[in-house]
């Protein structure tokens, strides 16, 4: 079968190129600390010129994938899938590659949004109108990670100051006591921030409970997979106290966010593009619509070109642009790979003029950053 | 705020025709006999001389509008809301409609389409392409009105032997005897059908489940609506029974098929893009999705204008182009105001080459059939 009652422009060229970016602001959390952001870099080239870009950004710790897995499905699966295809064969590619290669979240997401931004810049028109157009800029967050009372209400202060940034997720997982004082101090220092909390499976639900018991009082918006993704009874546990649940790494596809959300253990929903993509993500987003499950968009983190892909999906929709999302990441990195840096002012990411999802790649940086030549 | 970071054509002209077409095979079911399908055109015309073009059509005994409500939407609150919009504000544009007028969903359902239309023609792309070019034609089913064995069995029969159709959704509600009758007649004769049947609420729990277990060998593949879509109990008694759901009436917006789904209810979901539009049957289509209803494209009873808007939803995605569409309504109308005639070959509409939703509308016939000059 094919949808080609129309000449459509085929795809001639598929490459990942693997970069390596250091991270200056290291972020740790309960599953470790990175140092630098190995990501890769799907571009997508029809027969008519036009190419389509999105980032991979692998979490071996929660999908199983790697840089090294990643580059071996685009390096043959994807190419023989991809080549010849017409443009507009997205949902269709990505079901065939639902039903060869299962998981391989972040991969198959990429490909998606990469095709995504190719058939905008084929058609000319920007991602974020296409998609939706509610919004230009978008509120964003920034992800603090385990450190000192001291240092993380000095980092809140900093981001605040140049970059008006006021909303905040704390990494939880250093013991309750220390946990608890790191969110005091920067409730005291900050009266009107949003600030929600990640334990990022650290705590058993004795842990979680004695943590949430003793910050109640200090205006935390909601917590992140307070206990493991495995353990529902306890999530369920922590949901019946009152404090309203992000599902993260509980709810990477479409089912499990159905399976969470109805069994009342998640409230709300950290929309990933690296691994939901858009097709898979607007499935996510029509689910919660329907039944009132607020979504967060989620970072992975993504460079600016990632960043950008996100922007485009966030803003094009009410459901998607309440509230802040975590488009923050980049700031951690030493450079970036866009011709335009972005900027945050005021605590916004704005939309920028352009195609697609506006990404517009730096190729020397890309060549300097890139880990496979 | 506005999306308006690249200079976007905006909206110029917004038309409401309303026009009468006379049923030529005349469907009667529990809720009445139609000779005429009333239905308004809507044109939404841009800056740079594109022209979107959808369909409503009302349903006073569902929905409570009528042909003059929505003239009057159009007439005033419309065109203040969308004349100078930027052609991309469509979700924007549908949450003020929601935000000041409840309910009206097949007026704000031919805007939603009108402009998709309008989006796709000014990019020079098909809708089909666009929202996810899954296959390149549909199996439709046609609907079977209330009428004797003889009667309809010969009816299924021409549609088998014209155009190649073989799935029917018969209406029940003469009495249950007469009904079985049907049934079997039907079953006798084409063996191999796919037969599903819709009560539009003409029995209560007691005649609903005599007639479900009197053609329980007969190979029904679902039924639509057994008993009132507000009486919760009998429903549940109907599913427990072991009869598959489809909801229709009980089904009319994301909110309502979230809470009849979840409660075990329905089990498949009519969507009807005439109600929905295009931004609200996503949401449906996700949530279905994930927890695993099945969708079946209905009929609102459309011309060749609505089905094309239907086709080029039916055709983008597996689980629209799953199970057979019905599409073929138009079948029973004297005439249509396609300049080319649509065609069911082997069952099937193919989507035909163009732009938007392929919508090429005859002037002529459309003046001549218009009610409103």
């Amino acid at each position: 079968m094919s949808t080609a009652v129309t000449v459509a422009p085929t795809v001639v060229r598929v490459e990942a190129i693997p970069v390596r970016l250091r991270i200056v602001n290291l972020v740790e959390h309960a599953g470790g600390l990175s140092l630098y952001a190995e990501n890769i870099i799907v571009r997508v080239t029809d027969s008519e010129g036009a190419v389509g870009t999105a980032e991979a950004t692998v979490r071996p710790f929660i999908y199983g994938e790697t840089v090294a897995s990643v580059m071996g499905l685009y390096g043959g699966p994807i190419q023989e899938l991809l080549i010849g295809r017409p443009i507009w064969h997205r949902e269709r590619i990505r079901h065939e590659l639902d039903a060869a290669f299962v998981h391989n979240h972040c991969a198959k997401a990429a490909l998606d949004m990469a095709m995504a931004d190719l058939a905008c810049r084929h058609l000319g028109t920007s991602c974020h109108d296409l998609f939706g157009g509610w919004t230009d800029r978008q509120e964003v967050s920034q992800l603090i990670g385990i450190g000192s009372p001291e240092v993380n209400a000095d980092l809140c202060a900093r981001l605040r100051a140049e970059h008006g940034i006021k909303s905040f997720k704390v990494k939880m997982g250093q013991g309750v006591e220390k946990d608890v004082a790191v969110l005091e101090r920067l409730r005291r220092e900050q009266p009107d921030a949003l600030i929600y909390i990640d334990a990022n499976h650290a705590y058993d639900l004795p842990e979680s409970m004695r943590l949430l018991r003793a910050v109640r009082d200090l205006d935390i918006a909601w917590v992140e997979e307070p206990v493991s993704a495995d353990e529902p009874l306890a999530r369920s546990r922590v949901a019946a106290a009152g404090f309203e649940i992000l599902g993260d790494e509980s709810c990477t596809t479409p089912g499990e966010v159905a399976r969470e959300d109805l069994a009342g253990r998640s409230h709300l929903v950290s929309l990933k593009l690296a691994r939901t993509g858009y097709i898979l993500s607007d499935r996510i987003r029509g689910f919660c619509e329907s039944v009132g499950a607020s979504l967060i968009v989620g970072s992975q983190g993504e460079t600016g070109i990632g960043t950008l892909a996100n922007l485009a999906y966030t803003t094009a929709h009410a459901s998607t642009s309440k509230h802040p999302g975590e488009l923050a990441f980049f700031l951690n990195l030493e450079d970036d790979l866009l011709t335009e840096p972005l900027k945050i002012v005021d605590g916004h990411l704005a939309l920028r003029d352009g195609v697609g999802n506006c990404v517009e790649v730096d190729e020397d940086k890309l060549r300097h950053y890139r880990i496979d030549a």
